[in-house]
């Protein structure tokens, strides 16, 4: 065993040896093990410990025991402090994952900041098999069964291929000193049962569970790889890429089987809940839409528009003074306003307008229902919402149209057609020209 | 919870209602819960009953009950008894795999002998959540993980949404009599240790664990029939059958992503069992093999040829005596000889020789290494091997070649070319035309 643990860094991760290092070392018998076994292949590496200050002081005395673990084998060794239960409340997690996530926060701050190429933590076997068990119960996905990734985001994980009572037992021949493992404190209870009331059950079925274990995970990794190969292949048949978003094709979705196990794999990073809504969508009529935290998925005749919810473009007024050369409204551009002698040529993003027509400031806002205009070199006047159709507006192009007002008056659809009303005429002599850049 | 299972079939399995239907009825608590819902439903049913004769007097008494049961329910019941034991030892498999076998293998008897369209068994969440811990103590590819179907091969299970206690529950409260479950006697040891010592404390942690599991579980699957959909789109572009077996293109194969994984999928039904042998196969010289029980897999050039095992086309000889006019040989078909007058029209499948030349019987024999004729229309002697290897035979048509002798030389090799020593020449009057067919 020794021997194995003793090569195991110069046999299976060369690549570590001559780059620079930092270790996740929180006192525990693994973290302990993977600090002797860097020193003893003289890897070039520092170490870093969170105190998450959930247990008081045994918190710091895991502190303390990690500083004077660095210091007896000559390394540097980065610490920090964190409020973990004030972090956990703010931002409503648990405190399990408030602690991963300041625990790996700082650990990126700290390898950008000290140029480290690598972090390395101490996860073993036991790890992964309590992991999936804690998801299984909970229920999850297929992700949550496929495990801890050995080498991920310049995340390097040595000991998953060793059991805790492995490198427990290594730890006793060397006689390293540790102290009790403090991480995953708050999922303690149920990891706990999981450790002390499952797993040894499931030991004595079958000896060879942690082998058997990492193989049946690798074959489920492998079916799952072959399920983004699949994605990776229909993706840019179903998927086009705007600049509002992304649009799916309804039609092709449905020429291929298994269509709503194809849009959760699409859609399932965008943070939707209510699946059977998305489904539902395929054949829902156009402007259906379901909503996640964070983006917005809507049915636009053959086609599903997903979209990021924009705040920012709600129900805003902006005023355009006469005077003002320059107005930047956020999510659109600049207007510039300028005086001139007479009309250059129209563009989609410029007008000329009449200055005596013009009631000052000019408003610029959303569109909304029941507005009309009437087109530029049309007769006559038009709702907002016909002109939409029949220009074939998508709904996010809809959405991110601003109109130019003066008075209740539309003189404007900005970046798309002028209104007759405010054409210039023969006898206009003060012209002003109005554009967005 | 009456009111669910009182409606559940007529809610979910209408098609049950009006077909002739065949329940497996062990005697516990499920199966009997199972048959006083078919009989409210007034459905058309008979029972069966497997007697495994695991347990002497108590397997006995679990019939006795069953035909009683089905007395007062005034149903039609089968009944079977098996030397389980026996059966187990003598097929080299587990008493667990004996008794699924002979209880499927006599439903799909009774079922076409008596006409029934489906077979109900009272298999419920708790078994699919016992078999899924099973496979993963084990060790077990991803379909060991996706549980029990509903419906499948026209066997269905009405009663996998219900967890064991609800069963009982609803069993008690109908002052139901039933046996306790004698059914996966042999794996009562694992089974029972996962339902009174694992699942209980899963169910500490999370009361609702078996509705996630259920939800875990068919993720998964439908994550799974991806990979199946995968594999559709792949096997018209990477596989091709022949007479001989299957052709696997690895030219094709080494463009796609995670080859060991599509081969995997393609060839998980074939036996095989050293995968790592499998894999190597895609860079392996050509003759390379490796063997399962049934099948063989063997790299020729850029392919790999997949063929079933043929213990009959070994080392076997056939004596072909010239008054035989009708010889039939196993895999290859018949000969025919006839004495003519002249020469016809040669083809592949027929020869002229004089029978001056022939030395009886003639031998049909497979090739082996050193073979050598002189091919007709040619100067001089060849390797059979060279032979082959000009007309670009692949392996398995090589081990399909069979030769026609005359004592030590090559008359023919069937299907393929006449030896020029063999040649009917202008004084020949005796004309023997041999054919195969």
């Amino acid at each position: 065993m020794e021997k194995t643990f003793k090569n195991l860094i110069k046999a299976d991760y060369p690549y570590l040896c001559g780059s620079k290092l930092l270790l996740a070392v929180s006192g525990g018998v693994d973290s302990v093990v993977l600090a002797h076994l860097c020193k003893l292949a003289k890897l070039d590496f520092s170490m870093a410990h969170c105190n998450f200050n959930l247990r008081g002081d045994e918190s710091d005395g895991d502190e303390k025991f990690v500083v004077d673990l660095a210091d007896s084998l000559e390394v540097d060794v980065y610490t920090e402090s964190f409020d973990t239960l004030n972090f956990a409340e703010n931002h409503g997690v648990s405190v399990q994952m408030a602690a991963r996530d300041l625990r790996y926060e700082w650990f990126s701050e700290l390898s950008s900041s000290a140029q480290f190429e690598y972090t390395l933590t101490a996860h073993h076997a036991n790890d992964n098999l309590e992991t999936f068990l804690i998801n299984l119960i909970r229920g999850t996905g297929p992700e949550g069964l496929t495990g801890i990734k050995n080498e991920r985001d310049n995340i390097v994980r040595p000991l998953l291929g060793f059991s805790r009572s492995e490198i427990e037992s290594f730890a006793r021949e060397k006689k390293y000193k540790w102290r009790e493992d403090s991480s995953n404190a708050s999922d303690k209870y149920m990891r706990n049962k999981i450790r002390h009331q499952i797993i040894p059950v499931m030991e004595e079925i079958n000896p060879q569970l942690l082998d058997s274990f990492a193989k049946t995970q690798q074959h489920l990794q492998e079916s799952l790889d072959l399920v983004e190969d699949y994605m990776s292949l229909l993706y840019p048949k179903l998927v086009e890429k705007d600049k509002y978003g992304y649009t799916l094709d309804i039609e092709f979705l449905k020429k291929v089987p298994n269509q709503k196990q194809i849009l959760y794999q699409l859609l399932k990073s965008f943070g939707f809940t209510e699946w059977d809504d998305v489904y539902d969508l395929i054949d829902a009529q156009t402007g259906k839409m379901v909503l996640s935290d964070t983006h917005r998925l809507i049915k636009d005749r053959k086609k599903l528009l997903l979209t990021e919810h924009n705040e920012k473009i709600g129900n805003k007024e902006y005023h355009l003074e006469k005077e003002e050369d320059l107005v930047m409204i956020p999510g659109m551009g600049s207007f510039h306003i300028s005086e001139v002698e007479k009309m250059g040529q129209t563009s989609p993003s410029c007008i000329y307008v009449p200055e005596r027509k013009l009631k000052f400031p000019l408003v610029i806002r959303k569109w909304k229902k029941g507005d009309f205009f009437y087109p530029f070199g049309m007769k006559g006047k038009k709702k907002l919402s016909d002109f939409f159709k029949d220009e074939k507006f998508s709904l996010p192009e809809k959405e991110h149209t601003w109109i130019l007002c003066s008075g209740d008056e539309i003189v404007w659809i900005i970046n798309h057609r002028a209104d007759n009303r405010f054409a210039v005429e023969k006898s206009d002599s003060k012209i002003l020209k109005i554009c967005i850049t």
